[in-house]
């Protein structure tokens, strides 16, 4: 912040849940696009590929789903993986739907990505530690999902369920 | 989440910091774009309004500075709050710039927003309860600003720096 900039009073902004995640969202991006960059990946486009490696075969509707992107947007990101190699639809079994897999580009990409994400989480994790990074988490689920629901283990549920991660 | 949903696998991103950051900002910002839409008043312009409000006569570089905004999206943001005669530009003593004011619509809506916001703001912390939500805001300030500098009377600092938070 410059000198100017050090008097100015943000009133109850800096105490605002929705506003200091929003700045603390877009510090953790721009260090994610930074790092990315040389790979032409976004965020959403990372979660989408992330999703369709681990589970192939999911119907657009399904990725968009878990996602929580809407289903209009995420035709047009899957268009623009498709357009370079990396994913694919292929014609569904029941032949209304299409399903998606990553194609070896795509693949080999993700394991090209592995040691990037990495790097980038361990940056964001320098920020807060260890703790910090496990109670900021479990903290932000709650915000998603209202209070968690402490499972027989004693662990909390995590499972996201609102809000939607486009971008 | 769906039953097709359930069973998907997310792989690393439930824990990933900025994808969960992301999730949690979304699903907070729902909440506020709901209780806001009567007023037809987006986060950012909020935040705009609240900053204007508590420093008037401001330049619009030094508010687009404090809200982390570019100032060529901010002076977009500023034509329509003005067009909409909630916030004023006046020529600065200088001549070379314009100083910012509320006008009286945009004092009185101030005003109405307030509870609004109030309301907004408790369906967050019951979420998380108060302790979560102080816990999460220091957090969320460190990964803004990196590990918080305890001062002399043992709080954290958590001016906040870098980031930014355009909507």
């Amino acid at each position: 912040m410059s000198e100017r900039g050090k008097s100015i009073d943000l009133g109850p902004l800096p105490e605002l849940i929705g506003y200091v995640l929003r700045r603390a969202q877009l510090a953790v991006f721009q260090d994610f696009f930074a790092a990315f960059a040389p790979f032409d990946i976004r965020p959403a486009q990372f979660s989408a590929l992330t999703i369709i490696e681990r589970n192939p075969g999911l119907t657009q509707s399904q990725v968009a789903e878990a996602l929580g992107i809407k289903r209009t947007n995420f035709v047009g990101m899957l268009d623009e993986l498709e357009k370079r190699c990396l994913a694919e639809r292929r014609q569904a079994r029941d032949k209304r739907s299409y399903a998606l897999y990553l194609t070896a580009d795509g693949a080999a990409l993700m394991r090209k990505l592995k040691p990037v994400l990495k790097a980038h989480e361990a940056r964001m994790i320098a920020r807060v530690g260890e703790d910090g990074r496990d109670r900021l988490v479990a903290l932000l689920h709650e915000i998603v999902d209202g209070p968690a629901r402490k499972l027989k283990n004693g662990k909390a549920s995590r499972a996201p369920r609102a809000g939607s991660a486009e971008t």
